[in-house]
């Protein structure tokens, strides 16, 4: 059983002068296990990971817990509130264009000098010492700023703030349609196998400005700094985005299964109890992030998805057909696009109306099974 | 066999100079059957339709056509290309926000005016000579204007000139996620039965700005007029709005599906030839639009829609369950609304995250059956 | 010396779950004056009501007042927290499009069933009386309502249930780009005379869903339908919108400016003292609604606003050249367009960049001089 | 005496079918001077660029023109035709949020190789087959490319391919409320003392996406490339910014002002005869991109913008003025925001309406005086 702790933190203003505020749900662990970071809904339109996190939260209260755990759902305010007509318009600042979840802090010249200055630390005096100094580093950079802070980047350093103090950090997203699928940096590839989620993208090192990334990029590549001095450490910060799904959709009882999804890979970790929860069997797929391609509409049109999501499609079957109904009464009125790879559909657009140049299919090429 | 001539019809020009065009397909009638208007996409996600035109294209080849059709897929160039994330921002004027099927024409004067300067009209010269006054009255109104012509109504006004010129107008619509509903004007009420569209509104002959009542509402009126002068002539137009489904969604098979249901009534009018299409049978409910109710967000919330569309929902059953995890811990954190009365739900909100005040469901209720 | 107090009214929710609130001012008038209600804001980008707002709260926390005054700045959350781009978007509801300046009440059967009802009451007991009833009429209709109430009507509702309260109702906006002007009923032509505003629109008492109507109108048809009974009453509420120059623009100094104005007709209605401040000598012009006519853009185009704000433009004077660089060459690459009549232009677009169908200027014709 | 030429290129389909173009208007030099490219409005509500090629045609049709000259007004019709309320939204992609003059083409790679692959080419030879180079590399990647190109970077690769033939290549913006103010790469320094704009950015060798970046950067590398291998060559390519003046606002009177700044560079280049055009004597300021500060709302407010655009402000001058009239009686209801440092304000936001965070200013920080 644990008790669960909760407190708001304001993270912007609007131009109304109201305050925006993000609920923060606290677990005080026994001390014994990693600390956790959850987040949800940092683009407006994928509410889902707010169920996931209510389930959670259902769930742990039985639990014993034995790292602090911290839960942010409704992570995003700004986003959230943005609509435009019918749907939510928070994948983007609706003033820059700049995406929610590219706005986190990175310093890439710390990795190495903290490894220069520091090379005989022991592995908790570089956990505990290099945590404070990239805290401090974000606070300086982002937080205390004499010409203040950019709006998305004051949100995402204050999310930021708080996942930073965690050992495992979860960013739960949802494509706009889409499959569950997991995005995992290269070097804990295993941990894919505790998720129930059977597709899985395989991240580098490089910083592109996700929370992800901001949260394992320091880590990883303090320890590569360290190996070129010749010691090798571990990774201490494990961090992956999982995608639930679609956007602008709620359900509880897919909620509880992603729940279960989550408890299993912290149960692995021994956040709870070792063994309590366990992933289900199922054939995973994965995939190098420089393998996942988008497929842009060759012309616009009207599009009908063909191919299934999570179905493995040959090189030239079917992916879209694309109606011109403008072109009636000549052959390309009607037209099917074909795949150009084998590959797996991972997520599509969300409306069928669509530009030349629209994204319309995200795929796994050159995928592979994982195992364990 | 039927001669499908295509041609284009600028609307609007663009800030960048460029004009913006509707395709227009005509099949020339042997004369003995009523003319008929058919449109597509005045809002911009609502794609479906076109698929239907296609398919109507794709059948009406094949067969004799006894009057005129003229079909106009794309209708709103404007409403189909502003996008605003992954969504067509279509259904209002991006810069007035003025509704685009809310933009027709009618002048109340013309038919008390009309019916009293020529009591003694044959009911063909009554047709010809009204016809021929409401769209000298549109023309001079809404084309021709020292003042100009607002972009929507301009648009409006193009493909209202065309629709005046039919016996019989079809506007095919899709709700946000709906099911088929028909939008049947009273007068006319058993026509409802040859769609295979299950669910009918009965609208009465207020003109509100739809295409739909722009064309009936100059005949209805035109009746009553003769009919306070004591005599007794049809209403020589018919016009519906027809909801495909949902938006921003494109079927091709299902297109079929209301390229016949559309080919029962036209069949029904002797546009093509008499028991050719057959409407299906099925159970058909009604409802008066004064009984089609909105129900509104109580609070903001993320929400889980459980009514399902077409389904008889009973006062007390759950409508939505709303999920608010900035209130976990509290009584309110999931709450399920339920229905105030027996209904029907007809359509609901696209998105599951609504504001205080946000449209959910719309509902029929005090609905019946409708019987042959 | 007068005392404000202060506080603030939950208007909405928004999806995140935080209450969106508006700030309410007070001041308890001596008694003896009429009271008074102010607004500014309504539409998202119209910000300088605000400074007035501030400007009054300064000036009138000096001075005694008689009756009792409510000041509501920035009435809006929603609009004005919505951006896209640089700007507000914040004229209408971006879900519906629906103009948040015409969500407002008014029962339109209420006026004479009042008066049939009630012949013989003093005018201090139809005052009362009939406050009374379109109050709780309100309160019914938009307030407490078993399917909900539309976000855009729910905000008016909780403005409107403040401003019934008063006798006079001043509302704050702003054009895009604009001079001053004064929409002013037509019952109370002479009020115009008390503002220091140079053009002033004369409105009927048709009921457009606005907030000036929405005061004036229950009175005003109050007041008729008395008439139609063979008796004489007042109208007891007046009414007014202010537009205060353009829109995201916001000046202290000018702001002083209209708060002296306000301050005026505040003086000559006795809510101050009386001669406390007078209205400024100025040529003030006055149009009846009908002959306040927009100007469409002819064709799109870049364009030049040549004709001067608050200038009288004689026919054939020039409102735009207009720019088409893709027509370099041809004759029309630069145009420049006619006043269709004699008139005065009173705002412009906010862009130089417009389609055709674009609202370019909002003209007084047939304008006339006001005198006292 | 000049020809111009005008043509029409393709550069997306929209979703309703239709083909988006921009106008191409080419001067066929007599062969003696440096191509260029002139190019305008590649952001949607950046208008004045059009006027400015418009004055510029004029001029240049009476002109000897040595080289061949390129101009592509109204570059980005998606851009200028996606509206929102009263302006434009065309900074960025309205699907994706990104930024309109990000999308352009750069391969770091390139330089390198070319440079190791030619070490003994002739400067001419090395013109010639580099260009070649990096143009069929854009094909390649950008225009040809069997998963499709997105939306931003297929209208970017098409704009740029043009711009890859000249030597010139001059991308005319504004900002939002500005003074005029140029990009000037840091290798050609004094090129900036021939415009007549004064205030000059200078950039270094980075490519962030932009026109004039996709253009310099190919050839300032190349140089560089050589310069490793012990040799000197020219910076072959020139390629600046202007902004010229804020945004949604179109002069005609003001552009023939920039259009003689223009020709005084291209006289200055023997593009057209020498000495014809010359620049106006002014004070010119500098400052490095790294200095070059946005200033954030340091919380959100109605803001009045004090400091003066083009003056120098000292250390402590007032920047804005926030008023809070949610906070009237506090402290803070007004509040004047000082500048951190010197610096003269170069733009500001367009509305008056803020969030917290918003970038309120850009800023010249450790300016300079250029001198010739």
């Amino acid at each position: 059983m644990s008790q669960i702790q909760s407190s708001t933190l304001e993270v912007t203003q609007m131009a109304n002068g109201q305050a925006m505020t993000v609920p923060v749900y606290t677990i005080k662990g026994q001390g014994s296990g990693p600390s956790v970071y959850i987040q949800a809904n940092i683009h407006g339109a994928e509410v889902q990971g707010n169920a996931v996190i209510y389930q959670l939260l259902e769930q742990l209260k039985q639990l014993d817990c034995y790292g602090d755990i911290t839960l942010v759902p409704l992570a995003n305010p700004i986003g959230t509130n943005q609509k435009s007509g019918e749907f939510t318009l928070g994948r983007f600042d609706p003033i820059t264009g700049e995406n929610w979840n590219r706005g986190y802090h990175f310093n890439p010249q710390l990795p190495a000098q903290f490894a220069a200055a520091n090379p005989d630390l022991t592995m908790n005096e570089i956990v505990e010492q290099y945590r404070a100094l990239i805290i401090s580093d974000l606070e300086q950079q982002k937080i205390n700023n004499p010409y203040g802070v950019k709006t998305g980047h004051a949100l995402c350093a204050k999310l930021q703030r708080m996942a930073f103090e965690a050992d495992i950090v979860l960013d739960l997203h949802t494509g706009p349609i889409s499959s569950r699928h997991l995005y995992c940096p290269e070097y804990t590839k295993d941990s894919a196998l505790f998720f129930d989620i059977p597709h899985v993208l395989f991240i580098p090192q490089d910083f592109d400005g996700a929370l992800d990334e901001a949260c394992f990029c320091p880590w990883w590549q303090l320890q590569q700094a360290y190996q070129q001095q010749g010691r090798e450490i571990e990774v201490a910060v494990a961090a992956f985005t999982l995608e639930l799904g679609s956007q602008e959709w709620l359900c509880l009882d897919e909620a509880k299964r992603d729940s279960n999804s989550v408890l299993s890979y912290l149960s692995h970790r021994g956040v709870v109890k070792h063994g309590l929860f366990k992933p289900q069997v199922m054939t995973r797929y994965g995939c190098y992030l420089k393998d996942y391609r988008a497929f842009y509409a060759p012309k616009s049109a009207m599009v009908e998805y063909l191919a299934p999501l999570g179905g493995l499609i040959s090189q030239g079957e079917p992916l879209v057909r694309m109606l011109r109904i403008d072109r009636y009464g000549h052959d390309d009125a009607v037209e099917v696009i074909a795949a150009p790879d084998d590959c797996i559909a991972i997520l599509h657009f969300a409306s069928a109306s669509v530009n030349q140049g629209t994204e319309l299919y995200k795929l796994f090429t050159n995928y592979f099974t994982l195992s364990a």
